[in-house]
């Protein structure tokens, strides 16, 4: 049996999973408290032990960050400071004497989709995590593209040269124009109001007819389509998959993106390529654990 | 022996090609009176024969377009009209008796640079072709990408919402920013002048210090190094082959562009990636040569 950790910038997730890549059983924490490395561990190590770790063969993890899978090593986590440089993988496998596996979450995510999901038997197929951040994943030759380091980071491709400044340090990347702050942001700046809203509210709003959450639903469909074209003009991608939080709203941004490709992408590269939700309700843990045991196995 | 055809938007180039990627002999024609199907076949005929058609085993072409290599099926050609849905690899095998293989000019730029040129032993290399348009081809895993049709199109990749018109239909794609006419047209705006002006030109003009050649050439770095900077987020490439005549810029532009990635592009993917200029004289010509040995002999 193996342990993934669907490690997210508002919840740690973590549970079994089973052969054929069923979630046996699931725990929930908010990340909240959990962000400083020491709570952080201790915290991971009391669970496990809980989950019974003779059982428990090897653990994955699905990070929010730039990640060196080989070496089990964070390079940052843009959203949570204090993880810089910060060797986990060993770490962790000193305290629990177990195999740790560790990769981005967004190539945990097209891991457990392309295995089970919306995914399968894809050759060439983008994924997107739509949440705080964007996340991104690469699937080539019917496998995870990697780099040499890090790759994949879609979310911080420029499609704007005066852009706003974004979380990694750069300007104009896609991530400013559909991360969830900036929906949210976008919203309250059109209505002037400074009221407390979440992205999913804008979808219900936008479902309901009003103006406003249907303009910002379409500026994200606008960038979010222009951005997608690039990758099918780059990558002739079979299928884009998408997930995360804000891919509730699918239903409305999925004809806007669409038109937005229709005009903008290369025909040969545009005329075939799907766009799909994702399909499993634990993609996070299942691809962690599906980390776990494709490097165990291999 | 075989022979590489380099068709491009000004000249076409054809040469024959030795075991060691040695260009051994070549012809240029400018390509304005070869724009017509029947022409540019009668004329390709015409040479053939003249290179002594029994030492040639198969002839391979770089086409300034977007082609499906698989079936040899040219889909359109950006810069000249009249070749849409065209199967030129049926129709010259049929006049010639020979075996011929088409494939994207860029891709064949890539495979002459990655067995003979700057980029040998290369794993993950972008290319980019500099010139009327911008052409682009990626080598991941050692070999050059391809789509199902077509791929790898960065040329148009947009990287502004706001952009002006391109040759492909869509808007904001790079190429609007570092394409030949583009910097022409730049130069001319700033300098409120309708004078007749070549990119090469303004080169010359920025390295004697001329103010209003050099801030074309800052505003090109800027928008190449924006859209290198998404690249190297997504791809993690070791090595940025820069080829096509615009590329005769590459000493002013190439330490500029490396600025914009030193602050755009995301550490661990930036921090060993190489700009460097290709190296083959005939990089067009060997490349369609090596497509055309590649293919018969495997």
């Amino acid at each position: 049996m193996f342990l993934g950790i669907d490690w997210g910038g508002t919840y740690i997730k973590i549970g079994t999973v089973g052969k054929r890549g069923k979630c046996l059983s699931k725990r929930v924490f908010s990340s909240q408290h959990l962000k400083e490395k020491e709570v952080f561990i201790k915290k991971i190590k009391e669970l496990i032990i809980s989950f019974k770790l003779k059982r428990i063969k090897a653990i994955g993890i699905g990070a929010p960050g730039i990640i060196n899978t080989d070496k089990g090593f964070i390079y940052y986590l843009p959203n949570i400071s204090g993880w810089e440089n910060y060797p986990l993988k060993r770490v962790l496998e000193k305290k629990l004497g177990l195999p740790v596996f560790i990769d981005n979450d967004a190539n945990v995510f097209a891991r457990a989709e392309s295995c089970f999901g919306a995914a399968k038997d894809a050759k060439r197929a983008v994924f997107l995590t739509l949440g705080t951040g964007l996340g991104g994943a690469l699937i080539i030759d019917g496998k995870i593209f990697r780099g040499r380091t890090s790759a994949a980071e879609l979310g911080h491709f420029p499609i704007s040269l005066k852009g706003k400044k974004c979380s990694c340090g750069g300007k104009g990347c896609i991530e400013t124009f559909v991360g969830n702050k900036y929906i949210i942001n976008r919203y309250k700046q059109l209505k002037k109001e400074n009221v407390s809203v979440e992205a999913e509210e804008i979808f219900k709003k936008a479902l309901a007819g009003d103006k406003v959450a249907l303009l910002v639903w379409k500026e994200f469909s606008y960038a979010l389509g222009m951005f997608l074209s690039g990758m099918i003009n780059v990558f002739n991608p079979e299928l884009i998959v998408f997930g995360g939080g804000v891919s509730g709203a699918f239903r409305i941004f999925k004809p806007l993106v669409q038109e937005v490709i229709r005009h903008q992408a290369m025909w040969p590269q545009a005329k075939n390529v799907k766009l799909v939700r994702s399909r499993l309700k634990n993609a996070g843990i299942i691809g962690a654990a599906l980390l776990a045991q494709d490097n165990f196995l291999h």
